[in-house]
């Protein structure tokens, strides 16, 4: 199998790169090719808008390629997303794109366009502690649908997102249909009010209030109030999805860590 | 003029309290009562959601308040806004709401209610450095509606906002009709990547789209970039305009800081 590594958003390290080609180099069940527009900087993108989305439509139009592996999160595969999108090569088909956290602009858009998307590890997440098994994990969903990659309590099409993202996309182009979904959500290195804010515009959004469920996936790096906030992520989520009549189906396991599991958006077509 | 202070969101100082009333008491065109519940703490709110709604409804509902003054920013008013507006007693209308940052909610949803509200400083403002200038403007709008208060650029319908809060009200039953406004923006506390994903959310807004123009007020107190972003907030409001067919109309005499402008929500029917 030949996965394609393309950077929407923040660049990705040598160093990540070159663990993750000694990885698959091991594993001996597919070939990594990662994309020179991955090591371009421009600011905080990894090369100008024109760049990222030019290799990214590269791969997505190149019938070789099986799959394609966003290399990290950051910002910024917004800025690119519904150009992506346009006049969709034929090749854009049938292949995986895979991916978390500002990714998800990406998934979400891809999605709503018929492609194959999961969430799940990518490339720079080798340098985390124990990321190696993230990367293999990611490699094994990538090359064999190996399902002791997935999420434990996946139930019917499900979705997962940064809430952050999710909050950023909704309403605009990008949107696809939570009509019946177990929605996973997960938040990093943001402060618990503006999660309480962020689950405001989540749960007050009729789109949502369309998912089967919403489940809550880690909250990591939680930055400081100035005063404690007085409840924590599991109260906040449990009193929005109280409010707006969404279930609660409980933690998810995904996050911005090596444990972060695999969750493929069109699970009930396999 | 009776004007009542309420906190939606966060704690007001005594110490701000105690200036803003002796402002008051020089100037003596006007009372102002100042609600116990603005004392109240509960983790980051002044007090319950239970009592900031419920002192929010009481001076709505007091025929002898001619404006109700929000304390300050901070988080919460979302958390009540919509249950503030609900079976609205006759009193609440014909009087001035007046406030900014996360009173923005409030703002938005009582002018959709057809409420009267306005964008303007706030008692905590006089803990600013020349503060009790921007305690001065706000009250010469609430008492006398003094024209020089006002933002000078303002064209037809207009409405100011913080553009987190903006984003987090898109889609929800807060939000109110763009259509032909004035829309001013401003930011602060955010890192950049922040505000050009926050502008990405809004530009692709179907009904931020029916704005008559965007117009960017002061982005203060920029989180710093762990790579540097690369543009700065000009360029990146300029931007999603372009990208998204809004006019942009320059800048806006807007922020939080002292010199924060009035901006009445309904100005062409004064």
């Amino acid at each position: 199998m030949r996965i394609a590594v393309v950077a929407p958003s923040c660049p990705l390290k040598r160093e990540a790169a070159d663990a993750v080609q000694a990885i698959v180099t091991a594993r001996g069940d597919c070939e990594l090719v990662v994309h020179p527009q991955c090591f371009l900087t421009e600011g905080h993108f990894a090369g100008p808008d024109s760049a990222r989305l030019a290799a990214l439509r590269e791969v997505m139009a190149d019938a070789s390629v099986e799959a394609v592996w966003f290399a990290r999160g950051g910002y910024g595969s917004n800025r690119i997303a519904e150009a992506a999108l346009t006049d969709l090569p034929a090749a854009a088909r049938g292949k995986l794109y895979m991916g978390y956290s500002d990714a998800g602009f990406l998934l979400a858009g891809m999605h709503k366009a018929g492609l194959d998307v999961a969430w799940g590890p990518m490339p720079q997440d080798v340098v985390r502690d124990g990321g190696d098994v993230a990367v293999q994990r990611a490699l094994d969903w990538m090359v064999r649908r190996d399902a002791s990659t997935l999420e434990g309590e996946l139930q019917g099409p499900a979705m997962a997102f940064n809430l952050t993202v999710l909050s950023n996309l909704l309403g605009t182009p990008l949107e696809p249909d939570f009509t019946g979904v177990d929605l996973l959500i997960e938040e990093v290195s943001e402060h618990l009010y503006s999660t309480d804010r962020t689950m405001f515009h989540l749960a007050s959004s009729a789109s949502i209030r369309r998912a089967a469920r919403l489940r809550l996936g880690r909250v990591g790096d939680i930055l400081p109030n100035d005063v404690e906030f007085g409840t924590d992520e599991v109260a906040i989520f449990e009193d929005w999805c109280r409010r707006s009549g969404i279930a609660y189906g409980g933690r998810a396991d995904i996050g911005h860590d090596a444990r972060n599991k695999v969750v493929p958006f069109q699970r009930e077509t396999r």
